[in-house]
């Protein structure tokens, strides 16, 4: 890697023209019939583990140039254990391969040395692993404090790559932990969270204005989305919750600053799964036309404005 | 599985005689010269994970009828990528074919449907899967709020297994967020989470009157652990911090009620790494020293109180 995250990031939305990435959430119920291998539940682990990585495979090659990132999460992955890490790997280094960002949606978090072993895992590898197989950035879970977050802000210095910092969830239970009062002055945890993001990605701000180190935060909360990004002014935000989750572009636009920048607004199912809403077409062609159709609506709010 | 995971616990710290959790944290710089191709960055991925797999093995043998849980740390097994992967499923398996309980120290987190195919991943397991891969409990992480912790409770009633959600971790940072006072009565996070804790877990308190739904809470707070033992006074700890991050058993004697139960304490390096210290011992007999005399230490605080 030759670039910070946020200089490559901001390249990458430059490129696409849209700020649109595609979440590689394999819900096995949902794959295309052709891949219906990886529901039998007969068949050898690695089988169905890789008609996961097959399809993904063929979404990866869907997003080449039509976005600038995807974002395979984890938790799909591991349900098939072994197998499906080794599929991981794989749509990883096929993303890499497309010219695509790669965020890995890990949701890790742990202190010292154990979140070393993490960042090592997903952002800066073993001595001598091929690269292709690395996350250009990863979420990473807050609740551990400064010192759980830094060994992976020390990797993302040494790799050239990012972090996404859980701040403010798409989910209704978010607001049970995040949106409490904390402390007199009628800040919430999240507002807190936002702060200390601020400040461990204040040594990592590239050439475009933007940190490495970003934030979480749902595109369910319009309001507190705005809020959030004066707060944060140069982190760049991660925005689930469009799409599946009923949030639509007008929803998102409070996370952007200049244009395309300062946000990317994920959508999964709603791309991946197109074609079930369309049986006339092939799945593939569904899921170009639901990003093209996604990046159309974001571009005519964000660049109207 | 024949009974839930807070009678499985409580019969196993009888059986036992202590209540001490072995971490498997194999920090590569620490392993034994025997098991040095696990740092040798010239050979493949999958042998150097096999080495780590293979101490681990040699250390679960030594846990075997001592004490009655171990705990893999997953970060050190994901930084080998799928091949470490599978030598976390081969040592869960030698842990459960040692008559041991294993939490998997994961800490994830996430929402609905991902956090379910977590769950599917160490708790319930794929149609078919091997029991003897999948974990007794894991630790997870409540940032994002109850939806995103249900699912994991659904996988603890249907697979008789538990979860230690993180209260109040051991580190330093902890604080930051964690004993922030939310809330106008005073209460920190880890309070709310606390009480959380005792909701999730009121439904699935076993024969033995514990629950399956424990908390993380560092032994190193002690005045914290004997108010979080009382907050949450049906719920089983697990108390991280004993021996090198600095707490003795004196500091975690406020975790349990009823002689040894209530909570597991544990040790990773100051177990594992024993023979560094013992250099006339062989490694392994100074694992099982390093854990009689926790085991013992343990003993005399508790039972004669």
């Amino acid at each position: 890697m030759t670039a910070p995250f946020a200089d490559r990031l901001a390249d990458a939305v430059d490129r696409a023209g849209n700020p649109c990435v595609v979440g590689l959430d394999p819900h096995l119920a949902h794959l295309p019939e052709e891949f219906s291998a990886a529901r039998d539940a007969a068949a050898p682990r690695a089988e169905r583990a890789r008609a996961i990585g097959d399809f993904l495979v063929e979404i990866v090659d869907a997003c080449a140039g039509r976005v600038p990132a995807v974002k395979p999460q984890s938790a799909f992955f591991e349900a098939f254990g072994a197998d499906g890490v080794h599929e991981f790997e794989r749509v990883v280094a096929a993303s890499k391969d497309a010219g695509l960002l790669v965020v890995g949606d890990v949701k890790r978090g742990d202190i010292g040395s154990t979140a070393a072993a993490y960042a090592q895992a997903f952002l800066t590898g073993l001595e001598g692993q091929d690269p292709r197989t690395l996350c250009d950035a990863i979420t990473v879970n807050p609740y551990l404090g400064t010192d759980s977050i830094a060994p992976f802000v020390d990797a993302c210095r040494a790799a050239d790559a990012g972090l996404y910092v859980l701040v403010r969830t798409s989910n209704p239970s978010s607001a049970e932990l995040q949106a409490v009062e904390a402390g007199a002055d009628g800040e919430t945890v999240s507002d807190l969270v936002a702060d200390a993001v601020v400040g461990w990605g204040s040594e990592l701000v590239g050439e475009r204005g933007w940190s490495s180190i970003g934030a979480v935060v749902g595109a369910t909360h319009p309001d507190e989305l705005a809020r959030l990004r004066e707060r944060m002014p140069r982190t760049p935000l991660l925005l689930p919750g469009y799409g599946a989750q009923g949030a639509g572009a007008a929803d998102v636009a409070g996370g952007f600053r200049d244009g395309l920048h300062g946000a990317l607004v994920n959508s999964s199912r709603g791309i991946l799964f197109a074609g079930s809403k369309r049986p006339e077409m092939h799945w593939k062609d569904a899921a170009v036309e639901a990003m093209e159709s996604m990046a159309s609506e974001l571009r005519a709010v964000l660049l109207e404005r």
